[in-house]
């Protein structure tokens, strides 16, 4: 099976029951980017990358057990997509409806299987790869540490994004603080360690940064079609990380940069 | 009850337990065209009519069994209408609110009373005839002929419209093939014989012709709602039929005329 | 706890258990006015206020049984405010959800306080009051007096909406009726006096007004998120009253004034 000469053997196969899955997944990585260098390699399918303006990255993994068939060269293949394009085509996946992805091999191209009850199946193009190396994995230690309902945080920074484009995420001893400050109003959502939408607390040292909040917004979105809990780790005048607990082997994390106050 | 002397009896009634159901006739109607002539006949309330564009006809029949009161002149009466205008009326109809239709002897005009939790009545105007014969019955000798969920059908069709503004429609001994070409990506759609979504099967010689996308798209809309069944029929290059399954005396017929490719 | 030398004691504090409930009361009266001037005394919490247009006047009052905490000054205190700007930082609020108003001391803006799974607190500025009085309340006697399902007339209204920008709104001994003339249809819409949706029906002269159909859809629409049931009163060519039945201590009533056709 392994290429020889040059020929990179990048024969691959991913089955999954619930072509519905696949699309959330692909959602929560549309979030930031619109074309995507998937690697598909023995231990599952991956994707990091940095979204066009630089402030924040996904780190995407999905483990071979979550799918019901998976094969991958050793050596790994790339799978460089236009995912807005993908997506279209699964807009309207049933959640009866299985997905096979692989390699069409007369034309080169991703072949996309679906079954529920007819069959339909799709072909797109593969793009170039941008020679562009993934981002390294980040390796910041950080002094804030909360586990939460991932809807609970979504809901907040909803509120927040009401009020301005930028919310101060804080964090003490006591309780993580969500705080906006508008032309007109302001807003102050509190989550004291002990309520009801809080399931872990570890705070270090008191911790302040500020994030743009559509950027929040969305990730706090994609994220929750996937996961329900979410931790989210930050320090003062640092990116934050934003970690969904998915239900099954992968990954699902964000990062993105706070914002820098001109001085 | 006869007129004499050139006077036409014109009188009607006809009325049903469920305005919905009569504002779903009328919007499977409007799919093709914005004014209507009906007949209303002893038989029943017919109407057969080509769309603006000449590529698509709707043969519609409601027998006089399908109302709870039906009354009509002999030789028929004929009722031309602002279908759109009607149906603006009946937007809101409640599924228990009743309909009854007749001429507005005073004025002329169509009288629609509409009783639920309270009565309403509206009148609008009749438009002239405009002399033109209505289409005669299309009689298209068919290659193949398949039945399937029309819900299906129609979700095939939405699939095939993300990809391309016209589709293939193919079938042989073994399966009906939707096929679609799009600039970046191509579809296939399977029915299988033996598949779940297909009732009946019958292809007497392979066939092929290619459709407008979105007038499927609106004839399985509008015809879905009325049926769960549709029972298709094409030839290569020849109209497709698309006969839908009423659940009482009557017929949503529509034809649509193949793509003609330039040679 | 009272003020001396010009200083006015405006502490007050308002809690319910529902801010859906309290969002609801102010889209009422955003219907007719953007900017309120609430009055907090120790009987509740009121506004009674015309719209910019002068044709129509909004009266609101919730007793102080409404909240589970209510805190007022003797001689009143004044709240006026940018009821859009508030309803914006509503707009989320869940059912489970708490509300709290009070004044926030420091900055003498308006502090909002919901608690749910976490808590959320906004401030938003209080406006200049305008110097102009609330109008006095109207006590206009009335011919005609029906108490009828508000969602059943919502509808209606909306039927004759279809048709016409005024609709003629007459009753005599035996029915209500609504009519609306427009340039190629028209409607007549007939509560009579024991038909289901109509739950009182006392008219002592034949009475008839026409009205700004889009007005009265507002001001239903509103009613009927708040009370199901609603009295209008009207005599002819005379304001009409649509006077909401709260399911607690309070009052919400609309009046609008007809139209007067040029003669």
């Amino acid at each position: 099976m392994a290429g020889g000469d040059g020929v990179v053997n990048e024969v691959f196969k991913l089955k999954m029951a619930s072509a519905k899955e696949f699309r959330n997944a692909l959602n929560a990585i549309a979030t930031l980017i619109d074309e995507g260098a998937f690697l598909i390699d023995p231990e599952g399918l991956k994707l990091r990358a940095m979204d066009p303006s630089r402030i924040a990255m996904v780190d995407f993994m999905w483990g071979r057990s979550v799918f019901d068939e998976f094969e991958a060269p050793e050596e790994g293949a790339k799978l460089c997509l236009n995912i807005g394009e993908l997506l279209k085509l699964l807009r309207k996946a049933g959640k009866d409806e299985s997905i096979e992805l692989g390699l069409d091999e007369a034309t080169g191209r991703l072949k996309v299987v679906m079954r529920g009850r007819y069959t339909k199946s799709f072909t797109i193009p593969r793009l170039e790869a941008t020679g562009e190396e993934a981002p390294g994995e980040l390796k910041i230690p950080f002094d804030a540490k909360v586990t939460l309902d991932a809807k609970e945080l979504r809901k907040a920074i909803a509120d927040a994004a009401l009020i301005a484009d930028f919310v101060k995420i804080s964090a003490d001893g006591g309780k993580l603080v969500l705080s906006a400050e508008g032309e007109v109003s302001s807003a102050t959502i509190e989550f004291p360690r002990d309520c009801e939408a809080v399931l872990d607390f570890d705070v270090k040292a008191a911790s302040t940064a500020t994030f743009d909040t559509s950027m929040l917004e969305k990730m706090l979105k994609a994220g929750s079609n996937l996961a329900d809990i979410v931790t989210i780790e930050f320090s003062t005048n640092k990116p934050i990380k934003l970690d969904f607990r998915l239900p099954y082997e992968g990954k699902l994390v964000f990062y993105l940069a706070p914002r820098v106050e001109a001085e």
